[in-house]
């Protein structure tokens, strides 16, 4: 996706440690324009007629699959990340581990909120490792419910999350696929 | 704002420990249609043209900031809850206690993000005894900026958390402010 591309290029900070900075405008400020150009180009890979769900993490997938859920006209769930008074029981789980914070997470949806059959496109801001990824469709599968793709706004190939999904057959489209990273060198890979 | 109190009145359960949970339609399974209708219905008791930024604080108030963001054309910034790799140097801070999760949690927010003079409108899904919100104020504070005001869907009045924000001069609107809640009987109070 192009504009996604060109914000990457012009806003994105690299940082060590691989990591990709677009914090000014996907994930601590948001650009709510841009994420509804991205709800747009996620709705040409997917037939979200098909879709009854959309499934995110929290946080920073919350705003992307927020404006996702209200351009589509479905509702959407998020994962959350800590077992708070306001869930009790009947919860799926998944175990990740987080590379942004360096420790064991527990992902965790009601099971009211995904029913067997129940057809969910998953969607997140963000897939480097895939971890968050892989504990959302384990809860998709824990819920009996059915995956129809996962859509993300930006990925870095180079870490190979996102092939490890698709090689287990997972319809998975990224809008900017980062190939290599360095302070002023950004390369993504060329689109299918 | 009567159709998010029908919504409450409907689907809002009264657990104990005076917990109201919504979480089919506005913080976990979220309706982002209804979030729509309360960013329309924000806009009436806050000038929008007046206001540089929406601001919240994760992970609740996000799916709703971001759609407000997106109706009224201005960008977005939510705090966040942990240090993570993915900051570094140069943030705002402000330390809440966290009564969901029963512990102390830094509010952080990135000085890029918040400029001296800049006009925030504050937005948040629930407020019970006002800390995250007391945070977020502080945190314009921090950043010279100006707190145009607070608009908050749901309010739990009889925490008096919405009264200490308005008796220090703020700006609030809360769309239902529940006054008494017991299972099986929410009583809001009368509007303004």
């Amino acid at each position: 996706m192009q504009e996604l591309k060109e914000r990457i290029l012009k806003e994105g900070r690299v940082l060590p440690g691989d990591i990709i900075k677009v914090d000014g405008f996907l994930n601590h400020r948001v650009d709510c324009e841009l994420m509804s150009h991205i709800a747009d180009e996620f709705a040409k890979y997917f037939n979200i007629d098909d879709v009854d769900i959309l499934l995110t993490a929290e946080a920073s997938g919350i705003a992307l699959t927020a404006i996702c859920a209200l351009r589509y006209g479905k509702p959407m769930v998020y994962a959350k990340k800590a077992k708070s008074d306001n869930i009790e029981g009947g919860l799926f789980k998944s175990e990740i581990i987080s590379y942004t914070y360096k420790k064991k997470v527990t992902l965790l949806v009601a099971k009211d909120w995904i029913k067997p059959g129940m057809r969910v496109l998953v969607i997140d801001d963000f897939l480097a490792r895939g971890e968050a990824l892989r504990g959302l469709c384990e809860i998709v599968e824990q819920a009996g419910a059915q995956l129809v793709g996962i859509g993300c706004a930006i990925e870095k190939g180079f870490q190979g999350g996102g092939d490890r999904l698709r090689e287990r057959g997972v319809n998975l489209h990224s809008l900017a696929i980062i190939e290599k990273a360095e302070p002023g060198n950004i390369v993504f890979r060329e689109d299918d």
